[in-house]
């Protein structure tokens, strides 16, 4: 089903950008496991509008509240559902896309799917808005993981032409060793504090500039965010159409804006021969077991689909934000008319940064998924 | 389940490189369709090994045999399985891989997951022979699609460095057009005769020649398969999880050595601003009747996971053959040491060519799912 | 996943006896389908506790309240959520249960599953107040199935031993074909009003008269429902597993209490012969089209899974409710010693007159979701 | 899809009665497990035809010939297919079929589903036959839960009216302790050896003098066929739509001829009340270590879903043979007129004893499929 994604686990979410409520039911949580409800929140204010320059200054309360599936906040089993009720949405923003779809976005194809009944206030079911249901089951998911030396780390790698620099694996190793796990975004850029997370903060002060230039110029930006899976076990994954590529791809084009996605050296590994790509085996007895490992990672720690115990790396590539303030050719579907189109209502000039823990909290719930660690 | 793909319809693969057959089977296609099995053979044969310089010598009649659903070639609305029966295999070639991993290959993924019971012989269940079956039921699928009026063409987008020239959906559109479409690679390039679909003969040879040249080094080479898929109408998939971008990504996923996908504009969108990335819309009254259309086709076809009316298009990382001539770095799983490995065998200096229609067929299983035509 | 069910649609259902709401997902209902608020409230009242002597005194206020998937009271093609917030619940009643597990109940099972941090109170996820989500996703599916001339009726056929008279289809049929349909149980009993509907008030009524008795014996009672589905066309249905009998059965034995099922002759065809059971054709020309009928429905309407044109029918069989006044025998579990219990809490004394409308929610799902209609 | 069973292991099932083959795919199923060959070949043995006065004289050599999944006789942890060539098949006493659907099978609902093109020749994808690629997948899963000291036991609890003496849990536990248990049909009758499962050898007399009796007269018979799965820990299935009835009766349904289906006093219970049905505890210490069991086992090892430790019992209604020599009132479906029909070909005047390793097979595969032990 559209809406519901994995095979051991079961993720639900519901809900339009302007319906009463939205939410998210999880299935498959055993019983037992403590979920750190403030840590929770923290997770969600990451992917928060209405926090900085850079974002929408539409502001949401997105709390999720608990409907079941937790018996305080402790998990009992059963699926948990958690909604967050829709507030401080001005649907009469909207009116105007009842017959003129908006460029870049789903309302034309919405339109011809569902017809004169989709709800097409807010984007509905295709906007922005339902990832908020997917951090509240990942952010729960993360927790668990962490329970397991799994830690999902991700970064900014670039913000139109703007490129961070260094290793995203090198560079959490570190932290991962020295016990500063934080499972979440990387912390060599403390001015970053998580909302920006880029390795060189140098970087990070060029892409903010763009975004604000483009906000100035009513325009917005894409990005690519590049995210790190660290203490997946080896072994983890399944031939063919389960593999944790196809897994993670398959929760990930979930996302809103995304278009693009590809695994260690991605497109980069079309370019080179098969002795500069494979990784090379060694053996490791640093801690006094011999384990094997690989003297690169170009697969991304996956190969076959799957995991052989390296970190979990993939990109993703995000699209600009459709909804920009300049004026726009589109078309009366009612009239069949061209028209002009100037899109009404607050957005974000670049989705990058909030996406950030969108694409962990997918990460996550694919990873967890593939453990298949029963109720 | 790992070897299965679909919701509407349900394909089943099985076999291993060496088993004594591979095959699959294909739910919930509709009786009274005649699969054309001459069609059908010269499909199979654009993936079979051994037809020219640049893939491996090795030759295998890979003539499908039907064992259910169909009565003469009249499918007969259950089950559709077809077997390959395995011969010309050399299992001997691979006695050294039981200790020794191949570096870039599943070998080690496979020893981990199953253990010393694995079959490693040819790669097994990983190999990409079994990418036979998935040709056998996007054979068919493409032969149902085209009697909608949907074509599947493809196109080798680079080799290595060397890049094609023109414009995939131009080309095609053409052939389309002129009613010249063979629901197969594009044919602008005569010579190519579809089993090095290029549509700049001359940066054909390039390619051509860059293969001979790794070949010659020992050494393998990578590329990007580009896919278009046209008539498909507007309306065609669903939000979040279950999106055409989801669905193809999915199944591509599945194609061994593919690292990385991308829709539309793919990577290069998130170097782009909103305004140059929108697809304006417009009328089109061409024929009489007035249809929305977008001006540009940035979005690869797909917006919010659903088709809009333009072609799907989008592009395959292949990395290099991992199988090299060349002396690689291994460990000997059985003694835990490090060891040097020359792969056995004979392999494709470059996969790409022969992954053409394997990515068609991927194409056509996962849009004829969507398209939910029953049975 | 365990609380999901369907294939074309999608229902999920969440929430405990006494958590702070439970609810249901339904994915896969199409876009601008009117949802009569009214007549869900009055089939979600034929479920609803408290109603008569023979249900239990507590009351709830079963309105669902509508978070997503609707715009007003039109479906919108996205997920259909709907919550009912829990009030009264009295959970002190069960503080004895947390270790002193209830015979005939799952919080033995339920405690070996999920351990010490089940949600035991008030049976938690198993309760058969969990058939209220049930009963609003039924409820919603029936009102589409009329639209297409497909109704679901049926009946009390026992209680105890007590068992009614009269032939299901045939009082139904005289219904149907008076155009008095009114979509839900037989209304040949004009006391009943549904609540309690037989087809002889006489038996009703001695069966109302056992049920009282066993409450006032402070025991319970069990009972057989038996349904019938008007309406579906021949051809509905697949081979093997997903056949009508196997759908109907998936969702059926999720409703609690249930421990039988059987259709058409059912247990009764084991004793027959061929030549009694078979149901021979005739053709049907009473409408001026031929139509191809049979003389007996020995079968239920079904043959090989798939429908035949003739009323698909079914009966039911609920074990007396676990929960009774009497002192039972079980063992406390934090001790493990055998122990004397008195289980708290109202109760109904026969759960079948509020199972009825659970039943017709559950054959309207599985015939709906077979229907495969599509967003 | 229809001819798929299973969340956790997938087992597909293609082929029709006169097909070039027919089969079966297992996927899900651990490497490094050895399969009896032997052993599985006499399972086959007792659901294959021809053996005896009381099934069809048709001979068939059921022996699964395995193309993948194995490595000699041991898995590999990748998709098990294993295939039965159909010889022996007397196509041409079909044709009579292809107009004239014959009473109580599905040629006439498989007409409607797929038209003309279906293959009505010995009943297609809908025949008895189809239980052969159950077996193996059947047989193998018994052997693996066997290891696990999981037994699947059956017996024929009726043919027509005649009854089976006896208690199948009692019968069988004594097997059980005495180290006895053979993981097949009970052997308290040594005359039957297997092939025809009473208790009681002088009732089995009678019910195959009235299968006899009824062959002679050009008729058939049904039965009850009764099962009981012993050692399934408690703790095992899911609530709501995944609970073992649940996943047990999406199985058996699939399974031709089967019309009902009860768990513990099934429909009995339905008669009684609270006080009679539920099932009292009370702690077990003869090992030495405490044990939670009931006195009774009314409920057939299962509440809500999930097992309590003791053993699954449940019933299944087989109708009798469709086929019979007795000519019946059918239609012509070319001329839509009335018709005589005198059944061709050869047939089983009771097919319950060769259901019997069915119903063990669809129970084994069932119960492994919840015990979700992954790859």
């Amino acid at each position: 089903m559209s809406s519901s994604y994995g095979n051991n686990i079961r993720l639900t979410i519901f809900g339009q950008s302007h319906s009463k409520g939205i939410g998210m039911t999880l299935e498959g949580i055993p019983a037992g496991k403590k979920i750190d409800l403030e840590k929770l929140d923290r997770f969600m204010e990451r992917r928060a509008p209405g926090r900085n320059a850079y974002s929408t200054s539409r502001k949401e309360a997105d709390k999720p509240e608990f409907l079941s599936g937790v018996v305080g906040d402790i998990t009992c089993g059963t699926p948990i559902t958690a909604v967050i009720m829709n507030t401080n949405t001005r649907s009469q923003d909207y009116d105007i896309l009842k017959d003129i779809p908006r460029p870049g976005h789903a309302d034309y194809t919405g339109y011809v799917k569902y017809g004169e009944n989709r709800d097409y206030t807010g984007g509905g079911h295709f906007s922005g808005r339902l990832t908020a249901p997917l951090c509240i089951a990942g952010g729960i998911v993360l927790q668990l993981l962490k329970e397991k030396g799994i830690y999902v780390f991700s970064r900014i790698a670039s913000i139109g032409g703007v490129k961070d620099e260094g290793n995203l694996v090198d560079c959490c190793l570190k932290d991962v060793d020295e016990g500063r796990a934080a499972g979440r975004t990387i912390i060599n850029n403390p001015g970053a504090e998580g909302d920006f997370p880029t390795i060189s903060e140098e970087q990070g002060e060029k892409m903010k500039a763009l975004i604000a230039e483009k906000k100035a110029e009513g325009d917005s930006v894409g990005g690519v965010v590049e995210c790190a899976v660290f203490g997946v076990p080896a072994g983890v994954g399944d031939p063919m159409f389960d593999g944790i590529e196809n897994r993670i791809a398959q929760i990930i084009f979930g996302i809103p804006a995304v278009k693009g996605l590809e695994f260690g050296n991605g497109f980069d590994a079309a370019g080179l021969t098969g002795s500069q790509n494979n990784d090379s085996f060694y053996i490791d007895d640093r801690t006094g077991t011999k384990e094997v490992k690989t003297k690169t990672n170009n697969c991304g720690g996956i190969l076959g689909g799957i995991t052989n115990g390296m970190p979990v790396t993939f990109r993703v590539a995000f699209k600009p934000t459709p909804s920009i303030a300049k004026e726009q050719d589109s078309v009366n579907l009612s009239t069949m008319e061209e028209t002009k189109l100037i899109v009404p209502g607050r957005h974000d000039p670049c989705i990058v940064p909030r996406a950030v823990p969108c694409v962990e909290a997918a990460a996550a719930l694919a990873i967890y998924d593939a453990l298949n660690l029963g109720v």
